[in-house]
């Protein structure tokens, strides 16, 4: 009565005490700027939802189109456009700043409105009586970003989370050509904020990465984009995420050596610039705890983080009274 | 580079669009009172951590010792001794009102402290300005059950988190007659409120579950507290967990013909009073949101839930701007 049993690998386990309580499977490929697959493991072909993990590739236009330009974007806007922050005063700020220099407001963003996920900003917010608005949302910074590339191109703002927008089509021809795909008849759905997701494959999304940290073979605004995005990631690595977010933390460890962005239901995307490659992981069921953990394994093995940086390649787990009691951990048998 | 593939099998999944997003594997075990297992999948021999799936087996020895009768405890009481409520002002007053009977305060209850998981307690307390005590952990009448078993039993209250503490050891008693298992050398961790975890085959879990709504051939005192417990959950569902919470949730729908109890990393207990059986299953990944749809299923299966409850059958995912966007629902290919 039982399904066939395969798939992708055990890479990652989650002990209490003696026993490994929970178990995570997942595919990885890290890719170098023609498509070479240099390190992978499981079904790295099959496609995913990127999520918010592609948020710097669907920065780009907002760059090479000169909208970026136009309204004289930061590097902490440009690193919003990334992010999927976590509302703590600094983003919504700049958020609200930048809505206001391209005539736009909150009641313009189409991304739905949750609290922030800082506690602080969260506690913060409800002590004061004060509502939340979709500048709060993770993804304000990235829809903020659409809407200024959509004044720039001239074209109607309302509805530019629709597939069929100007902007979102823009995007699409990026994406297409950042992962080498016709992405014309992949599987699409929808975000959590939205937007269209489209399902492309690990190995696909690890190209987009490396050419993103190693863009030599696009068009010079493409690389230009390329640069000004990476460039702003490094320098303003709350803005991708915030206090004590993983994104943030490695970033900032590294010294923008590594540059990753996550995304909902397990995946991560990220480059090493130094490197020339790109990195794509989805973990099957979903959980972030165990795509933070692989993507510190992958940052180790290719010299981005090393044994000194334990708080980045595990994570301890501990009870309400703030015992130790477990960890997220690399399975004990991976070979890299 | 890869480990071997093996496992347990895909039996839920979550859709986005026209795509599987990400996918959960489990096993389960379904038994009789004799520990004949009636339907399984996967690995259902391997120890996992039943969490708070077992809190209405760690209830028993408040019962079976006398002392739910000695401070006259009311069915919502024991309801709470089973639960992992949701922190609302029914519960923490239920809580405040029985520890203050057994001449304790929250300063005697070592589960810790945690926000309320009901999202308008949480916002009522942070907009009040109210600090969360004990009373609110989820925990919190599991926990008043143990101090009151611990002066009935006339033994030094502090401590009684403590696996040699005399309360402990009377529900390792307890879980070892349940389960038919000797669990002295068994793997063991802390939970999440601190008490110890003890690792258990999910067929022992079914077992005793199937035992607890069938105790025939158990002593007295136990048979007695079984129908107590059994009863008192029934009666009093939102005690168990709470407002929308899918413990309530099934019990309310059910009318008492499912007992079920969730665990943290993905466990679910339950038992089918009428049948005569106990469920037990574990999700490898840890993921609740599995472990309810995988439930619902088996109690379609039982019939104790038709295709009426939909909506405890899968789980519809919806965007920031209210949009439905996908779901959790059991694999297509699963054969029960």
């Amino acid at each position: 009565m039982e399904p066939p049993v395969d798939g992708n690998p055990q890479l990652i386990e989650v002990t209490r005490g003696p026993m490994v309580e929970s178990r995570h499977r997942a595919a990885f490929a890290v890719a170098d700027p023609n498509g070479r697959i240099v390190l992978s493991a499981g079904d790295f072909a099959r496609p995913v939802y990127p999520r918010s993990a592609i948020k710097p590739l669907q920065a780009l236009p907002l760059i090479e189109s000169g909208a970026a330009d136009a309204f004289a974007l930061s590097a902490a806007e440009i690193a919003l456009a990334c992010a999927s922050h976590s509302g703590e005063p600094r983003h919504v700020d700049t958020v609200l700043a930048w809505l206001k220099r391209i005539g736009c407001t909150t009641a313009d963003l189409e991304c739905g409105v949750h609290l922030p996920s800082n506690d602080a900003a969260m506690h913060a917010l409800l002590r004061g009586g004060i509502e939340a608005s979709p500048a709060h949302n993770n993804c304000s910074g990235k829809h903020t970003g659409f809407l200024t590339l959509a004044r720039h191109m001239g074209v109607i703002i309302k509805g530019y989370i629709a597939y069929q927008h100007p902007v979102q089509q823009r995007i699409l021809g990026v994406l297409e050509t950042m992962t080498g795909l016709d992405l014309g008849s992949a599987p699409r759905g929808i975000d959590g904020c939205g937007i269209p997701v489209i399902g492309i494959p690990l190995s696909n999304l690890a190209l987009a990465f490396a050419r993103l940290v190693d863009p030599r073979d696009q068009p010079e605004a493409r690389q230009a984009a390329c640069e000004r995005v990476c460039t702003a990631m490094a320098a303003e690595p709350f803005m991708v995420a915030g206090s004590g977010r993983y994104c943030t933390r490695v970033m900032t460890a590294t010294g923008g050596n590594a540059l990753i962005k996550t995304g909902a239901e397990g995946v991560y995307c990220g480059a090493l610039p130094k490197l020339g490659l790109g990195i794509a992981l989805k973990v099957d069921d979903g959980a972030g705890r165990a795509a933070e953990v692989l993507m510190g394994r992958l940052l180790r093995h290719f010299g981005a983080l090393d044994d000194s940086h334990a708080e980045l390649l595990s994570q301890p787990l501990f009870n309400r009274a703030g015992g130790r009691v477990g960890e997220v951990r690399a399975a004990a048998d991976i070979a890299f």
